[in-house]
C-alpha cells in the first residue's frame, strides 16, 4: 500500500457519509466536505485505478431530470460508469406523479420503491418547472424524507452543491490547499439566459466557509436569497474576512485573487406562479457594462477566472478572459466528475476502501 | 458449493427456457413459472453474488417503450445492470416503422437486425398507442415471430407477466409457498387514471393457476376479456376452488386472505379506433363507493393488501390501507426487479450456472 | 497465443489510430481502413473474447443525436457495452448551444469539457436539421477541431463511414478478400423517404478505392456531390476499372456482381435554407420503374443484393429480392456493430492488445 493511500484512508475513516443526502453543503460538516475533496483529488490522480472502478459495481443510480442538462447528465453518468455502476437517465415527464391538480403517484410511493432498486437518487429541478422560489428545495427534501437511499442535488432552485465543490477543488489546485484570506470577486454577469441562483448561492456558502474574503457585485434589483447572504456574511466574520456588497460594475476587481462571473435572474422572476424568463432576459441585456473583460481584469492580482458554465461569451465575459491563461473553467468543469464520483462513493457504496 | 445452490441447480436443470419468449404466462408450463420464482427468490437473497453479476456480462437488452413508464424502465434497466449487462432505453417514436399509412421499416427487418445485436427485446405498448384491444398483443407476437432472441412483455394491452410473477412471489413470501385455497378478492378500484387490463388479467391467469379461490368484483359495465375470465374459471374448477363475479362494492371482503385493488377501463374505452381516456376517467370517478378502506378491510381474514402500482391514493384505496401494516406493495414492487432478473437470466443467458 | 492473434497483432501494429477522428474515410489511408476491417472480422469471430470485453472498461462514449436513429443508436451503444464501456445517448435538443440567433455555449467550450469526461464523441446530423448541404460536415469538423478525443461520424449530410465499412466487410465475407474488378451497380431506388446522400457517397468513396468497377444509375436530376463523384472516378481510373453514370433504370444490371439500392434526395432538396422533404417524396414517387425486382436481377452475375437499411420495401426493392438468398442486408447490418467496435477500440482505447 502506498503512502498516499494510507493518508487517504485515515482521513476518510474519520467521517462516515454512507447513506447521507447532499441537498446543500450547509448540511455537511467541514471535515465531511474536506473528505469529499480529498477523495476527489485522489480519484483525479488515479482515475481508473482498481481502487475505484468497482465501487458501484452492478449498482444503479437514478438521475431525475425535471430540467434537462447536458453537462450535469454527462458528468453524473460518467461518474457512475467510472465507478463500475450505471446511471439511469429519467425524465419525470414520463412519470405520473401526484400533484395538487392531477391524479398520480405520491413521492412517498415513488421514493420507497426506488430505494429498493438503486443506491442513490440525483434530482435536478430549476426555475421554469417551479411556481415559486424554494419549491425545488422542498421537492428534494420530500424525496429525501421517504427514500432510504441518498438524495443528491444535481442543481435545484436554491443550491448546486456539486458545482460548489468542483469550484473549491479547482481553486485549491491553482492557489494551494488553504484559501484563507484569498480575495474573491463574485459578480453578476450581463447575459441573455436568466440563470438560476443555485451556483452562486452555493459558491457563497462554500467560499465563505473556506475563509475567503468576498465582494459580491450586482446591479440594483438583483438581490439573492437574504438568508444565504447572511449565512455567508457570518462565515466571513467568523473567519475574520471582509464581506461586502457593491452595485458598481468595476468595483471589487482591485487585487482580487479570483473573479467568479455568472448571470442570474432577479427576485422578480416569478410572478403569479410563473417564471418570466423572457422579461428577465430583456432586463438583463440592459446592463452591458457588467461584462467581465481584459480591461477590468488588469487591476486584479492576476486573478483566476472561474465560471460554472455554460458560458454566454460576449455577454457575461469577453473571449479573451474566458479563454485566457488564468481561466480555470475547464479544470472546474472536469472536477464536477471527480467530486461527484467522490460523493457517490462515500454516500452510496459500502465498498470504498476506507476501513468502514 | 452450498446446499441451497445444489437444490437450485437441480430445479433449474429440469427446465430449459433459453431462447423462450414471455408474452403471457399462459404460454409457460407451471414448472417453468416455478423455476423463475425459485431463481428470483435466490437472486433476492444473494442479490450481488458473483453467481449472478456476470450472467449478462457485456450483453445488451433492448427495451422498446411505445408507452413511457418509470417503474418498468427502472426495474428492467436495473435488472440488466445487476446481471452485468446493459439495457438500452428505446422509444420507437424515433423509429421509422412501416404502417398501413406510411413508408418505413418492416417488423421483420427490425427484429432480424436486432437479433444480431442483443440478447433480448422487451416491449411495452398500451391502450393510447392502439386502435383496438389485442393490437398490442399482435405486435409482440409479430416481433417474436421474426426475432431469434426472446421477446418479453413489459406490459401490453392484454397481459403483464412480470407484474403477475412479482405478485405471486410477494404472496408466497408472506403466506408461504402454497397459495392453494387462499381467498382472493380481486377488485376494481375507483380512480382517475383509466388503467389497462394487463395487470388484472395477468393476475387472473396466475392466481387461478396457483390454486387460489377468486372473487372478481367490479361495477356493471367493467367486464374484462371473456377469454381470460373463462381461463381463470377453468383453472379454479380444476383446482376445486370457487370463482365468482360480483358487482357489489362491499362483497368479497369477508374472510379474504388477499385484497387486490386496481382501477381499469371499461370495454367501451375504444370507439372508432381511438382510446377515449377522458370519457373513461369521467365515468370511473362516479363510483366513489368502490374505494378500498379500513372499514371494508375489517371483515377480511387480516388480508394482505396488494396493488401493482402506481397507486391513485384516495381514489382506489385509502392511505391507511395502502400504508398499513398488511400492505405488501413495496415488496411486490421490489420483486419486479428480481423476477425480471430471473427471466432474463433463464431466457437470455448461456451463463446461468445451472449445468446447461 | 494462437496464430490468428499473432497475425492480427502484426497488422495492427503497423498503424496507430489512437486519437484519430473518423469523419470520412477519405481522411484515412488504405492500410488504416484495412486494419479496422481486419480487427472487425476478428471481433465478429471472437465476439465476447476477453481480448475485447475490457477494451473500454469504465470509459464513456458520447453519442450526439441531432437526428434520432434506432439502428445507429443500437449498434453504437451495443459496441460500447461489448467493449466494457458505456455509450451515453445525448440529444442536443437539451443542450444550449450558441447559434447565430441565440445565446448558448460555443462548440469550443462544449468539446473541451467533453474531452475531459469521455474517450470519444459520435455525432449524427442529417438534412432536416440543416439549412444547406455541407453544414453537417462543418459541424463535425468544428467539434473535431476543439476536442482532444476522437470524433466519429454516426452519419452526417456528406458521409457515413461506418456504413461504408460495414458494406465492404459484408462484400469481403461473401466475395472474398479482394473486391478488385468486381462489378457494382449502385443505383437510386424509387421510394417515399427522401434519403440522405451520406451512405451512397460513402459507398462511392470506398468501393472505388477497393478496386470495384462502378455503374452509378439514377434518374436525371438526382446528381450527387460532384466532388465525391470525381473522387470515385479517379480511384476507378487508378485501379483501371470502369466508372460510368447512366439514367436508364435497367442499365447496369448485366453481369453485375453486386447491386446496391438506395433512394436519395435531389440536389434541389434545400431551398431558401429549408429541407423540402415532402416535395422530394412526391417527386421520387413518380419513378416507379426504378424499383429493383427479380426480373431485373436475372441478368446479373447472380449478384449480391445490398442496402444500408432501413429498406422501403415495395418501393426501393421488391420483397423477393430483399429477402432472397443473395441478399446480405442482415449481415451488413450486423457488421455495423463489429466495425464500430473496431473503430472505437483503435481510436479510443490504449488497451487494445496490439503492442502499442
Amino acid at each position: 500500500m502506498e503512502n498516499s493511500e494510507i493518508l487517504l484512508r485515515d482521513s476518510l475513516k474519520a467521517v462516515n457519509l454512507f447513506g447521507k443526502d447532499l441537498i446543500c453543503t450547509r448540511d455537511w460538516k467541514m471535515e465531511e466536505i474536506k473528505a469529499v475533496l480529498e477523495l476527489a483529488k485522489d480519484m483525479k490522480k488515479n482515475r481508473f485505478s482498481s481502487r475505484y472502478t468497482g465501487v458501484l459495481k452492478n449498482r444503479t443510480f437514478f438521475m431525475f431530470f425535471y430540467n434537462p442538462s447536458v453537462r450535469t447528465r454527462q458528468s453524473f453518468e460518467c461518474a457512475a460508469t467510472e465507478l463500475g455502476g450505471h446511471a439511469q437517465y429519467l425524465e419525470p415527464g414520463g412519470m405520473r406523479l401526484k400533484t395538487k391538480k392531477s391524479a398520480g403517484e405520491t413521492i412517498e410511493d415513488a421514493a420507497r420503491i426506488m430505494s429498493r432498486y438503486a443506491c442513490g437518487i440525483g434530482i435536478r429541478i430549476l426555475e421554469n418547472k417551479l411556481s415559486c422560489y424554494g419549491e425545488g428545495e422542498n421537492l428534494l427534501r420530500e424525496y429525501a424524507r421517504w427514500a432510504d437511499i441518498p438524495v443528491v442535488s444535481m442543481a435545484h432552485d436554491k443550491y448546486h452543491p456539486c458545482q460548489g465543490l468542483a469550484d473549491i477543488m479547482g481553486l485549491q489546485e491553482h492557489l494551494g490547499e488553504s484559501l484563507k484570506g484569498k480575495k474573491l470577486l463574485l459578480k453578476w454577469g450581463h447575459g441573455a439566459l436568466a440563470r438560476s441562483w443555485c451556483s452562486v448561492q452555493e459558491a457563497l456558502l462554500l467560499y465563505s466557509r473556506f475563509g475567503m474574503s468576498i465582494t459580491l457585485a450586482y446591479p440594483e434589483g438583483y438581490d439573492l436569497d437574504p438568508d444565504v447572504v447572511e449565512y455567508a456574511r457570518q462565515r466571513c466574520k467568523e473567519n475574520e474576512q471582509k464581506f461586502e456588497i457593491t452595485h458598481n460594475p468595476v468595483h471589487g476587481y482591485k487585487n482580487a485573487d479570483v473573479v467568479y462571473v455568472r448571470n442570474w435572474m432577479s427576485p422578480n422572476a416569478y410572478r403569479d406562479g410563473e417564471f418570466r424568463k423572457e422579461e428577465e432576459i430583456e432586463k438583463a441585456l440592459r446592463y452591458a457594462d457588467w461584462i467581465c473583460d481584459t480591461d477590468k481584469m488588469k487591476s486584479t492580482n492576476n486573478a483566476l477566472f472561474i465560471h460554472p458554465m455554460p458560458i454566454d461569451r460576449g455577454h457575461e465575459v469577453a473571449d479573451e478572459v474566458a479563454s485566457g491563461p488564468r481561466s480555470i473553467i475547464y479544470d472546474v468543469g472536469e472536477n464536477r466528475l471527480h467530486v461527484q464520483k467522490a460523493i457517490m462513493a462515500l454516500t452510496m457504496s459500502d465498498l470504498i476502501p476506507d476501513g468502514r
